[in-house]
């Protein structure tokens, strides 16, 4: 691995500059209890989001979507992808009849795609973890905008939702610092 | 949405060329049993993948990684991201002995990092939902290339198991096809 | 290489099912004149945008931007990434007076950031390459949303054009199908 | 635009808590001369790559590979995607003969596409902006792994080539900081 055996042939010429941008990102662990569910969407259902983590380098948003039976959240566009699985319940998407994802159930989304999420009447409480990228367009019924949904945005929720209620807030972005390479026993260097 | 009515609009006057390439790609729904667990890793230890969808456009491949305490994959690095789920159990990475992975607890990966996942020994049978992008290259004790995973080989690995095992395949690749659009009620124009 | 090895064995017993899943999607090649320069943003300044390729996998667009000094693309907001390299000319965002970006200067915008576009008045014409994913929500001076493009949006105003001008249409969404394997010499297995 | 007159509000009143991470990171640009060629690939031959940029948090880098006439870089399979525009001369790949890319020409790779770059012997040097995600494996004859390139290790390269020559060495890595929004005139609350 000739990046590692160079790597510390260069850590100790170069006293000078500060060489951390050689190395890669930390990792980032989240524990289940680090964020909390708020209230997401229109009131009159029962809808609630647990965000989990956000990249503001890539705009992904990370959460957990939770719904009672019969909860509908509007209809909304992507402009990047989206994978969901469910962890328990069910739920579909009205303008895709031909599915209802159920635990376990894996679903994706393009970027262009339309639809209108609802939580199916006779699996009781759902839960889904869904990988956002970018944005939502909420719509209204000739199309117009109401809402866009970033990482921004839901993240500015969460932490509003904390001050109001008094609540910690943790920072739910990443990554943070970088890491020290694993040190293989030998080296050897390869060149194209 | 201008967007739209224009489709409407041109779908009407253009019966020569085939203007599908201006929909967006259908979803891809894939139920829980659409795919099934095979051996993974060394098998002195008892880990089994379950390969959900394999993405050719971005070399994303979603999978379960489930095993029994006490099992190990093999220490390697990431040319991408990676984002991990606990579905149950615990498990964590031998070189971040700072936290464990516990049912509901994410952890990222970032591109150029290296380690080692082991099932934790007290916690029972454990699953974990990853996202992985790109190549994980696995490594020996002196960081040499062991073999390369991507998901061209894992979905290779699945349609031989299947052959060997004489289940059926599914196609685990997407998206397949185009969808017609959401019509709404009104549509208006909006200029720049 | 065992992805290929197990590939032409793969082939040759299954008879049945079409295995093209297994390979890689095929290049793009777009000659410079595939695509064509199209009027883009305000009519009252002389802005063009001729739209390479799109991916309607990951909500790429690809295109150049081209405008006289003076020129000015309005305030827009980006839900996703972008890289800009300047191809000749020069420009710059009002928000960050602290550069200019010349030919073979490179800008890149992460997801959530806010920015006018102005071609510089004593540069000449201006060509900067842009690669941009997901969508641009264009705002009024009070923060309103006044239009969103994504890739959908942007292969609609070309195609518009095209029709309105009589100019023949071409795909520019990819990839279109999956090629044959590279051939090695010898094959080996290797595991985990 | 709510997020912005949150943000508002939210800074006045927590004085305790750092909420920088509510921020977008900021732009980030490079000079052409920001960075230099370094000599790349097989010596036998003349390429040369000028690393532009490079993302520790997707593998993303950016680079312009020149070459002479007749150079060839090897063999070699990619895990993610490839994006090149031809800045001058011409180039191909031996696995695809059907296209020459000249000027203004765009080609895109996908995962898991193996080939061999060669500058065409008839169009002078030539230079190509090319925007590479994740890891290259070059390959022998066999297809056996030779060497394998990602954003780290062509960042050390760089920075080797640079000490070796006393030249001052530019962190190429980015974003690094958070930025400002941008102040509208007039804010407005929108719900779901």
């Amino acid at each position: 691995m000739w990046t590692i055996y160079l790597l510390g042939l260069l850590l100790g010429t170069s006293s000078a500059m500060n060489m951390n941008f050689l190395l890669a990102n930390g990792p980032t662990y989240m524990a289940a209890n680090s964020s909390i569910f708020i209230p997401y969407g229109n009131p009159k259902y029962d809808l609630k989001m647990k965000l989990i983590q956000v990249d503001p380098h890539t705009g992904l948003w990370v959460n957990i979507l939770k719904g009672s039976p019969g909860s509908v959240l509007g209809t909304h566009r992507h402009y990047d992808q989206v994978y969901g699985y469910t962890l328990k319940g069910a739920w579909g998407y009205r303008e895709h009849p031909e599915w209802l994802s159920r635990a376990g159930d894996t679903i994706h989304e393009t970027p262009g795609s339309v639809h209108t999420l609802y939580i199916d009447d006779h699996h009781g409480e759902t839960e889904t973890l869904f990988f956002v990228w970018g944005a939502l367009e909420f719509l209204d019924e000739a199309g117009n905008t109401i809402a866009i949904e970033d990482w921004r945005s839901i993240l500015q929720k969460y932490v509003d939702y904390c001050q109001k209620n008094q609540l910690p807030i943790v920072d739910l972005t990443y990554p943070k610092e970088k890491v020290e390479d694993v040190h293989f026993h030998q080296h050897h260097t390869t060149d194209l």
